[in-house]
């Protein structure tokens, strides 16, 4: 087994990696030019990960060090190869990054869900499928096809709910400034979380921000575009 | 006239001062412990300002310079004297500001307004009270009473809104970190706008936005805390 590993998770097809939060943490590692593998998990796989005293991915074993949550990576990052391009700037730059952090978290994520939680267990094997529709469903309190039946036209507020990021990208092209940083992993890791499970577009394409996810497709020499997606 | 000069919104009473944008800049100026004087400018005191080719505050004449528009100005300050603190870390902490000032102007100010709009024409003089009921009037297509009639119930929304603020501040005391910076100047702009023109309560006394407020009011010996309000 290589010396740093990421536990991903993965489809029913083992290449498909569509976790918003691993997406961060796998752009991060790139980021830092910092070799690593990967290991496929599933949501039903948590005798896998027990080792880390909790049950989500990522999980990053690096070495002896064993660390969960995609913040507490990045933060581990920076602080242990601290010579390697940072992904904050510097430690203000952390600190204002948090606040993307929590905006895609809080506002992003889940008015992406609203949109596409439907089409996720189709790219699920069968226990994964089981298991998302019936914690999905009981956090939303209603069927899946239910959750995403207007999204012809909830679309509408999940673009407007967008504006303060486009409005940075129509001065800036990184939401980092002249390159990506962190902060354009954190929002990345959303739209490439939608992009490997659903055909829906989020995005009109003279959005700023299609050309801005464009960018993040190509970078690390074409990385997250060559990724399987759905 | 002192060699660095303000121009500052000020009410009927010319020593209120209550603009989201002039409080970024004032602070800026007290962060980077640069000595300034500040003069008390109106909605209709256009051609005061012509000299600075718009019609808007804040200006800054700076010398020979003559800035204005609150980033440009905290622009500015950063790149004429880098030795005075920073306020925002490095290069990367500055792009990864305008999120949170892109934030701040689209949602948090828009929110704001709907929940105080109808008291600011009270602090105005005569002249300024018909210009600003005019075109406040006119953009929100309503009268201002009629705006701000349901505050009682909207007020959830907008706290709601401040969700992502909340949890950042959470974590750590400031949007900027363990220490105040130019991110944490622009929403207290927002705070200080209200705070000057309006009784109306926008936080809970249990909100950690309540404390993070008070932080900023304790700010460089009280500045804000002493400045005078409604």
């Amino acid at each position: 087994m290589a010396n740093r590993v990421l536990y991903d998770l993965a489809g029913a097809d083992s290449t498909l990696r569509f976790s918003p939060y691993c997406w961060r943490t796998r752009m991060a590692l790139l980021h830092k030019e910092l070799p690593f593998a990967t290991l496929p998990w599933r949501f039903t796989d948590k005798e896998t990960i027990a080792f880390s005293g909790q049950g989500l991915v990522p999980v990053l074993v690096d070495g002896e060090q064993i660390i969960s949550d995609s913040w507490a990576i990045a933060d581990y990052l920076e602080q242990t190869y601290p010579d390697a391009p940072s992904r904050f700037g510097c430690n203000s730059g952390q600190a204002l990054t948090r606040f993307i952090n929590e905006f895609v978290d809080g506002v992003v994520h889940p008015g992406m869900a609203r949109l596409i939680v439907s089409d996720i267990p189709h790219v699920l094997g069968e226990s994964d499928r089981a298991y998302f529709r019936e914690s999905r469903e009981k956090r939303f309190g209603k069927p899946l096809e239910e959750i995403t039946s207007n999204r012809d036209i909830e679309i509408t507020a999940f673009r407007r709910s967008l504006e303060p990021l486009r409005r940075v990208l129509t001065k800036q092209p990184f939401l980092g400034g002249s390159t990506a940083l962190y902060a354009d992993y954190i929002l990345f890791g959303a739209f490439q979380w939608a992009r490997c499970t659903s055909t829906f577009e989020l995005l009109a394409e003279e959005d700023v921000l299609f050309a801005w996810r464009e960018r993040m497709l190509d970078a690390f020499s074409g990385h997250a575009r060559k990724s399987p997606c759905r």
